[in-house]
């Protein structure tokens, strides 16, 4: 795994959670949702295809885990998640990667998915402080 | 799992294409994607974290396998996918299912997510006949 090199894109839009057994676990920053990227470490692959079905069974935990760290964070924001909507696209960014999204009728895409609509919020500062700590406390 | 109904939304928007292990696997009616939907049989649950943990594993196995089976989509309308989506939302039909979709850079919403864009186009008698036959094939 020691050639993973994290793809530019997450560097950009994302801040570090937590080394998961499989995955990169990220905060997208995007205070529209409380949302995590994990990426799984592997040099190259686009598909989950690619992994092993070892490593596949392991993304689904992880991303049953990121999907309660998605839910402490909208509870510490006091908006709690109705829906977790879990996607791998790759259509923009190739390195393989599934997005965790939680979800609330009065958020800004409901019901239709959150990709590709309008442009980042950033966080406040002390909400960032918030989201970050729910969900490495969760993640832990 | 006798207690299994599957939603009238897939009964009205997909044609079946085979039981699997864990989940009914349909073709989406939309002739714009080759699409399959997994719906995994169980009474109840929306959520991924709904499933035990080895019915998560049998899930991604049925998305990788169903991911073949849209490849086979396209290869058989002449339209190869390039690159496979994967969702998991529930935002509209409650009832837990994944969606495994094949894109191409000339496709109707790419690089953006499929999910609400627009109309369902109906298959014509014949492409839908080469698509049912692929996906069963490739099923099997």
């Amino acid at each position: 795994m020691s050639d993973f090199i994290l793809s530019r894109a997450f560097l950009e839009t994302s801040a570090p959670l937590a080394s998961l057994g499989l995955s990169e676990a990220r905060l997208q920053a995007d205070a529209r949702w409380p949302w995590i990227v994990l990426i799984p470490r592997m040099a190259k692959g686009r598909e989950i295809a690619d992994l092993s079905a070892a490593d596949r069974a392991r993304l689904i935990e992880e991303i049953t885990v990121a999907g309660r760290a998605v839910r402490a964070i909208g509870a510490a924001l006091g908006r709690p998640v109705e829906k977790l909507n879990v996607g791998l696209l790759g259509n923009i960014t190739p390195q393989l990667h599934a997005h965790v999204v939680g979800r609330r009728p009065d958020d800004a895409a409901w019901p239709g998915p959150v990709w590709g609509v309008g442009e980042a919020a950033a966080y406040a500062p002390e909400a960032l402080e918030t989201a970050l700590r729910a969900a490495r406390q969760s993640l832990q």
